[in-house]
């Protein structure tokens, strides 16, 4: 259901895909930043009429049997662009998810792995 | 990507899944009360370390090339049982997608088809 | 800090200040419906450029050291009227109170004592 | 009401504290970058039974009715710290307010000014 309408792409090409900016390789369980963000490439319009309202991150373990939703960050048009830095950590190889929403254009998502060592 | 991850079911034999209780028909525009719950026939735990933490309702209207977001709901676990009634409005017959999510079983969805008439 | 910045009033003259309806008394830990709207008398404008964004719903137990947040709604202007019922439950003697968010009229705040009984 | 339930103290003592790292100075209207955390000198607990649960960041322009929320910034805890990086601008020397929530000691502000230059 949901996952039929979240839409996806290359964010050099479509200012909705939302970037995540990682390391390739961390240590388990140690601090590391991350940016989230939406218009890496092409910068998405930011007007009370149509802007990037939030952006959630998740973590979806190798092997693991459910995704682990990480943080939810939430934009006031106009007063903040969507672009965030977190402090997080992983414990096993990782898939991390960005899903986006644009107030017009709906939910969008990008993703990146992320090795994790002892 | 997400929506790989993201489970569904039967909510009378699986705790988690989302249920969205509203009309089947509504009128074009016209305000109207719509229950979203988890834990309608199996009461889901309420506890700090095992509890639901957010639903998210989306509406998708049929034939539109975008999702909707109507409204996302926050419970803290032990103070507020995830269930909520909200008022809504919508413009064409539509989807209504459930996403709510355990901090230890991750996202669930559930859906209801609503139809839309002048 | 803050608090200087929260609006309140009588919502029958003022549209932002958030109305709780809960009972005047309630059994201990047991759980009953609470609503909570933002615009019960005069309706507040519910557009894309000025609507009421969040409601987020605190209890603050008699002779207790900290606040509870109890929940927190977050609405999409057109799509969804900023009233919403919830299922909670107290312990004490309780002021619940409401903060809500208008996107051009800032923090407003309205609060109801709720008795607790064994 | 709810301002007479927000604690702050000294960040170097009570850990509690959210703490702004902005510049004292910005240019009017151009993006800067902010930092929100809270536990800069002292660590919290960063554990299912207790952790921040979230920070709000507002901004209280100087002279103007209405205060201005920002941005919102969820953490789950043991997945991510709290503290953030944001991209946000203001038009007028603005006080930075942060309030943060403990899921055990409830909610705590702090506060930065900026200067803002044509
Ligand atoms: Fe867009
Ligand atoms: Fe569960
Ligand atoms: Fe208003
Ligand atoms: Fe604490």
């Amino acid at each position: 259901m949901l996952g039929e309408y979240i839409k996806s792409g290359d964010f050099k090409g479509e200012k909705h895909v939302p970037v995540i900016e990682a390391p390739d390789t961390v240590k388990k369980n140690e601090w590391f930043e991350v940016e989230v963000s939406v218009g890496k490439e092409i910068p998405h319009p930011n007007l009370v009429e149509h802007h990037i309202a939030w952006i959630e991150l998740y973590a979806m373990p190798e092997g693991a049997p459910y995704i682990l939703r990480i943080g939810r960050y939430e934009f006031s048009p106009t007063l903040e662009e969507p672009v965030i830095k977190a402090k997080i950590k992983l414990e096993k190889n990782s898939k991390l998810i960005a899903l986006s929403y644009c107030n017009i254009h709906g939910l969008w998502e990008g993703s990146k792995d992320v090795k994790v060592e002892e």
